[in-house]
C-alpha cells in the first residue's frame, strides 16, 4: 500500500496538486486496503488519512494500512478537517466522477480556504497496470469464472428459466470461491438476448433460442467478467453466422493486442470485422473495459476512448451483436496485456455449444 | 404512474419550481416504472421526459409509462435539452443526494439559462407513503423473507461457514421468488457479529457463537429487510440478556408506533430501554429506516432524524447491540404503519433459537 501511496504522491506533484481527496470505494480500497462501503481518504505530499464511520471502526483497524485512521459518527470530511493537514491556499484534487454534489458541498464547507480542483481518474490510471501480486489474484478470479462455466453447463437445457439459471449461477460461483457477485448475472434467452443489460426473467429456454450468459466472479476484491452464448437446439443460419463473426472479431482483437496500443484502435479491429459481415450496426456498445477492483475500469475500449492500453492491464473484451426482437450473441474473455501481446486468462472453448 | 407524476407536479408548485431533474434510480423507477440502471427524467408543470442510453432502448419501450422516451448514445442531459421543454429563466430542481459533480457539470452546460436548485428528497418523501397496490407487493416481499428464514434454519449448525450460509441464503431467496439481493447478506458469527456491516468470511460457526443473519428480498422491485440472531449451543449469560433487551426494545417500538410520530421519538423508545440495561453505548446505529424501491428510504429512524412517520409507511426496525471482539445481537422486522399503530409484516418468532 505504501508503494501505491508513493506513486500517487509523485503523480500529485506532476499535476501541481498538494493533496487529493479520495471518495470512490475502488480508490480507497486500492490505496488503503479497506473493503467497507463508506470511507474517504486524503493524501498530501507526506501524509495519508483514512476516515470512516463508527460502523467500520473495528474493520478499519483490521484492514487499513498506510494511513492514519479517523473514525467519525457521520461527517467524514469534518473529521478529516480536524487533522489540520491542509494549510490555507493549497490546491487539492477531488474525484469528480464519484463525488456527489451533496458531498462536494460538505467538502467545500469544511475546507473553505483550500482550492478544490476536479481530477480525472488519477487513481484509476495508476490502478490499470497490475502488479505481480495483483495478477496472481486476477488469474485466480478468472480461473474461478472458468470453473463456474463448467459446473453451469449441465444446468443449461430447454425448459430451465432464466431466473432459475441465474440462481444456480450465483450459487455455483460462491461454491467455487467467488466472494460476491460484482453485478447481477445476465441470462438472456431468445429475443431477450437483444437487451444487452436485460435482467433474468421467468422465461424458460426454448428450442431455437440463443442464450447470452454474462457473469462475474470476485476473488480478494478483484473481478473476472465472462460471457458465453449458447444455442438451444439448432440455431438459425443468421445466428450461426453472427456467432462466427463475433468470435472472429474477438480473436482478431487478441491477435492485435499489444502494450501502448490506442484503445480505440483495438475497438476498430473488432468493429471493422463485424462491419465486413454487415453487422456493424448491431454492435452498439464498446469492445470492452479494464478489470480490477471494479468490473468497469480503465482503459475503456470504445471508438471514442482516448485511453492507451498499458502493459500488464487486464481487459474484458466482449464483442456482441444484437438483433432487436430476435436475439443476441456476445462472447467475452479476460486477457492480460503482455510485452509481446496478450494472454487469455479465461481459456474456455469458444466453439458454439448447442444444448437440448 | 400518471397519478405519481401529478403529485410531483403539485409539489413543484409548492416549492416554486417549474421543473425537476430526476437522477436517482429509485426516483426514475417510482415515477416511470423503469428498472434499468442508467436513466434520467425531467418533469415540468405539464410534461414528462425519460432519457436512457441505447442499451435500454427496447426495455424502456416495454416498461416506461407516463413520459416521452428519449434515447441517447451517451449524453442523456444533452438529449433532454433537445426537447426544448424549459424556457430560459425557469427554476429547475435536481436531486442533490444523488447527482455527481460530473453530471451536474453536464447539466449546467446544457441548461445554462435555467436556474438549477438543490432539492432534498422530493420524490423519496412522496414515496414513503405506500399505495394499496404497493402494500400488496411489499407484503409479498416480506412473506418471501419469512419463507427464506424457514428454509435456511436447517442449514444453521456448528461447522457451517459464514460464506457457505450466505451462498445458501441467496440461493434459497431466489428459489422462493426474490428477484435479486438488495444487499450482500450478512452472516456474522462470534466476534464478527460485532461488525454491524461485516461481510461473510470463511469462519465456521462454533459453539458459544451468536450469529447475526441479515438479508433482503426483492419482489417487483420492492425490498424486505430481515434479521435474526441465533445461538450455537448455549449462549453466555451476557448474550442472553442482550438478546432479551434487544427483543424488548423492538417490541416497545412496535407498541409505540403510530402515524405522525416523530421518527426520533420512536428511536428514543428503543434506545432508552437498552440504556436501562446499560447497553446504550453498544447500540451505536439508528433504530431503522423506511423500505420501498430501495432498502434505505425515508423516514430515517435515528436520534437526529427530523422525519415524521407517515401513515402507510413500511419500516425496517432493527435494534442491536455490539460488543467489540465478542459478538452482536440484532433483530429486525418489517412493519406497516396503520391508523391505529402497526402491523408486523414479518411474523417470524423472536424467541432465541439455539442450534447444535
Amino acid at each position: 500500500m505504501r508503494d501505491r501511496i508513493g506513486r500517487v504522491q509523485r503523480r500529485l506533484q506532476e499535476l501541481e496538486l498538494q493533496a487529493l481527496f479520495l471518495s470512490a470505494p475502488a480508490s480507497v480500497r486500492y490505496l488503503f486496503g479497506f473493503t467497507g462501503s463508506n470511507a474517504i481518504g486524503l493524501i498530501t505530499s507526506d501524509l495519508s488519512f483514512f476516515a470512516t464511520d463508527w460502523r467500520y471502526r473495528d474493520q478499519a483497524q483490521e484492514e487499513v494500512r498506510g494511513a492514519e485512521i479517523v473514525t467519525a459518527y457521520r461527517d467524514l470530511f469534518g473529521a478529516l478537517k480536524e487533522k489540520r493537514a491542509l494549510p490555507a491556499g493549497v490546491r487539492a484534487g477531488f474525484e469528480e466522477q464519484h463525488l456527489t454534489y451533496q458531498n462536494l458541498a460538505q467538502l467545500r464547507k469544511h475546507f473553505q480556504d483550500v482550492k478544490l480542483v476536479m481530477t480525472d481518474h488519477v487513481i484509476a490510471k495508476l490502478a490499470a497496470e497490475k502488479s505481480p501480486a495483483e495478477l496472481e489474484i486476477m488469474r485466480r478470479a478468472a480461473r474461478t469464472a472458468c470453473a463456474v462455466w463448467d459446473k453451469l453447463l449441465p444446468h443449461l437445457c430447454s425448459g430451465a428459466t432464466e431466473a432459475d439459471l441465474a440462481a444456480e449461477l450465483n450459487y455455483i460461483a460462491r461454491k467455487c470461491g467467488s466472494q460476491i457477485e460484482p453485478f447481477e448475472p445476465i441470462v438472456a434467452s431468445g429475443p431477450r438476448g437483444a437487451l444487452p443489460h436485460g435482467r433474468s426473467s421467468t422465461r424458460p429456454l426454448q428450442p431455437g433460442d440463443m442464450v447470452v450468459i454474462d457473469y462475474g466472479c470476485v476473488v480478494e476484491g478483484y473481478a473476472a467478467d465472462f460471457t458465453r452464448t449458447i444455442a438451444v437446439g439448432e440455431p438459425a443460419a443468421k445466428f450461426k453466422q453472427a456467432y462466427r463473426a463475433v468470435r472472429e472479431a474477438g480473436e482478431l482483437a487478441y491477435a492485435a493486442l499489444r502494450p501502448n496500443l490506442q484503445a480505440s484502435d483495438l475497438d476498430a479491429v473488432a468493429r471493422k470485422h463485424l462491419e465486413k459481415y454487415g453487422l456493424g450496426q448491431f454492435f452498439n456498445h464498446s469492445l470492452g473495459h479494464g478489470l480490477g477492483l471494479d468490473v468497469h475500469m480503465l482503459p475503456r475500449l470504445g471508438p471514442e476512448s482516448k485511453d492507451v492500453i498499458p502493459l500488464h492491464a487486464v481487459l474484458a473484451i466482449e464483442p456482441g451483436v444484437y438483433f432487436p426482437g430476435e436475439g443476441g450473441v456476445r462472447i467475452e474473455d479476460n486477457v492480460l496485456v503482455t510485452e509481446t501481446g496478450c494472454e487469455i486468462l479465461t481459456p474456455v472453448t469458444r466453439e458454439l455449444i448447442c444444448v437440448e
